[in-house]
């Protein structure tokens, strides 16, 4: 299977954690990690729910699949998220020094390229833009629909 | 009382957090934030312990303060923490748009100032260097003997 093909199953399912954020009113970002081929957490954004700033979907993710390897650094796994990291994710991914970092849409004004591509680790490799209209309109119909009310 | 005497007071609180760290053979690096002349969160690093680099300690300062707010925003607090925030935390207190941030010692290396200052909130004050010189011996101790084991 091509980079490309696997790239758009794995995206399809951090898309599908980004609408269970959606489902909870949660701004609908998704995320899942990827080892050896096999998805080994899912997570989506919480911080309404848990009333905290830090649980980003990548966070969680994060958390979690450290808690599944049993060690703190993710060197041999790809992170699949529906939107750019923040600073605070692409820097816990960063101190995880993930392999791969894969995203759908950019996010220009809090996208983690806007403060320095220096905040994830030198050694992870990075591809955008994956699914990126479809990740793009979570985003837009989410807000669109929260300022009317 | 003076803020020197009362960043005094809380920067110790959080070298007693570092200690604990300390204790469990974890970077020595330890948080407290208050709120009205109050601690109402304590955490040092447990980043070994938990095998999660998410796990430094004002991140679950943070988790742990907006959880007894019950709000993700901690806009009338302090956090007092024995390092210099790396990128990773001074964003999630960005995000948190905490009132202040108290340091003790500089982080030459992974400090957030290393990347930039915007990655706090535009709002929040900064204090730096309380009890810099105790707080920087916990971390060169602890590195040195590492690196004789």
């Amino acid at each position: 299977m091509s980079t490309e093909q696997t790239d758009s199953i794995f995206m399809k399912a951090a898309i599908d954690e980004a609408m269970k954020a959606l489902e909870k009113q949660e701004v609908p970002i998704g995320a899942v990690i990827v080892a050896k081929g096999q998805i080994i957490a899912r997570a989506h954004n919480l911080t309404e729910t848990l009333n905290d700033p830090t649980a980003h979907a990548e966070m969680q993710a994060i958390t979690s699949a450290t808690n599944y390897i049993g060690g703190k650094y993710l060197t041999e796994c790809t992170i699949y998220v529906t939107v750019e990291p923040c600073p605070m994710c692409a820097s816990a991914l960063g101190w995880s020094q993930i392999s791969t970092l894969v995203y759908g849409t950019h996010d220009e004004k809090k996208g983690y390229t806007t403060i320095s591509e220096k905040l994830l680790h030198p050694g992870t490799k990075v591809r955008k833009g994956i699914l990126a209209e479809e990740c793009k309109k979570l985003m837009t119909d989410f807000f669109r629909k929260k300022r009317k009310k």
